[in-house]
């Protein structure tokens, strides 16, 4: 088993960005490592399983469904990491219940992560981020809401981290800084 | 078994209130939530096992006791949950070796909750229903001490949910707004 | 087995000097407690074992190495617990791949911690104490940094206080009021 890597950030704090950079980088240096969208692995796992028919119908299927596919996907990632592996998920998912959190007990059991990265930026840019972006629909959110949201995460990250050893790096990737998020990055998956 | 609802907040924080109100409307809509207190489940149980007299005694039962009581009514309480169930409990209490955690591996292991509410209020706000609440001998607390109180309590149901899987909902509770927190939460306990 | 008190603090945030001084207080009030330095007990076991010469050596083991040390320490440390000890550690360490947990789950099932202790002083009083104590070489950090590190100092003490049901004391240490922090810490070692 090679290293796993969780990237975590609320849309549009740029981490899935970030990280193809870096990743591309040290590709070139000979040092690979692979990604994969954890959402993409459950999405596969439900259509096989016949239980959805788009991505949108997992979060209507109930909740012991949804844990089901959860752990599922989890194991079916943990036997990718031949290789080192990131993998691109939330810390926690805003519900109309709350915060879901991504990586519950049942799936770091199974993931064991490594490290675990933190993406951050200001919610101001965070906003205007998710403006610029038409291609997603994304819920409107404020910038207290923003905030909210990254502390429950950063702290969250935290117990994810209590349970199984992980590091946390947290990641601040503000407006026109791509290149240096980018270099720290490295550094980070460097050491690892 | 049906949904546990755990709901936290630092004294005078109003989530009790908040909680009655929703409830009282959900009711009229034919989805009915049961309402229990923590702290009474287990003062029950001590004076049933002889261990108190009064509810004050429980704090000065040595540890051991207290754990045990505290772990037979989550029992008790997960055994209630025959209909959805708002347990009104505290994330972390105050005392002099500091803040003790409501809800330790222990209970949750019992409890397993899939929602946990955390209600907040601004310190200043707070201060202010503690002074004219006369019914109730509270500690007095300065508003840093209150910011810190409601920090570690976020911090520590971040950490519930990383164990159980429970989402968590930050419910603002400001003076002035109490029906726009009862139908926040009526939002939250439909979707639960 | 006796009460188990774990020191945390960032580096400079003076936690050793006041445990050191209420220690020494409660000496003379006949309530002793001993103190030991988690990282002192994980060198003795490494150079044992013959895997390290000197100190810096130990953070070059592979992370399975290091793992397996910091569980046996743990458990060495738990068996000095014959009367009150206190265990000098971090709550997380900086490393290259980002914040190290100082107290994963396999090290609080041995430590079977009664309370944690988190030190605290202001980033800006932190920076002059680490620039003031020539013995050491630290990392430099500016105020930004040292606010995540205490941040995530005190969210993931949380998180060890809901898996071991310890109590979390976080205890201010500022220039000019070394003998308030004392007594508080001793009002608190006495209540454990």
């Amino acid at each position: 088993m090679s290293k796993i890597v969780v990237l975590t950030g609320v849309p549009a704090s740029g981490g899935t960005t970030v990280t193809r950079k870096a990743i591309a980088q040290l590709e070139t240096q000979g040092n690979p490592f692979k990604m994969v969208t954890y959402s993409d692995v459950m999405l596969d796992e439900a259509l096989q399983r016949g239980w959805v028919q788009i991505r949108d119908d997992i979060r209507r299927l109930d909740p012991q469904k949804q844990r089901d596919l959860q752990q599922t996907a989890a194991r079916t990632i943990a036997d990718m990491a031949t290789t080192p592996l990131v993998v691109d998920t939330h810390a926690t998912v805003r519900t109309p219940k709350g915060y879901l959190p991504g990586l519950p007990t049942w799936v770091l059991n199974e993931l064991k992560p490594d490290l675990i990265l933190v993406v951050e930026a200001k919610p101001g840019e965070i906003i205007r981020r998710r403006g610029a972006d038409k291609s997603r629909k994304r819920d409107v959110q404020d910038e207290q809401g923003i905030q909210e949201h990254q502390e429950v995460n950063k702290a969250i990250c935290m117990a994810y981290a209590a349970y199984t050893g992980a590091t946390v790096k947290i990641l601040q990737n503000p407006d026109g800084k791509l290149d240096e998020a980018v270099q720290e990055l490295m550094l980070t998956l460097q050491a690892c």
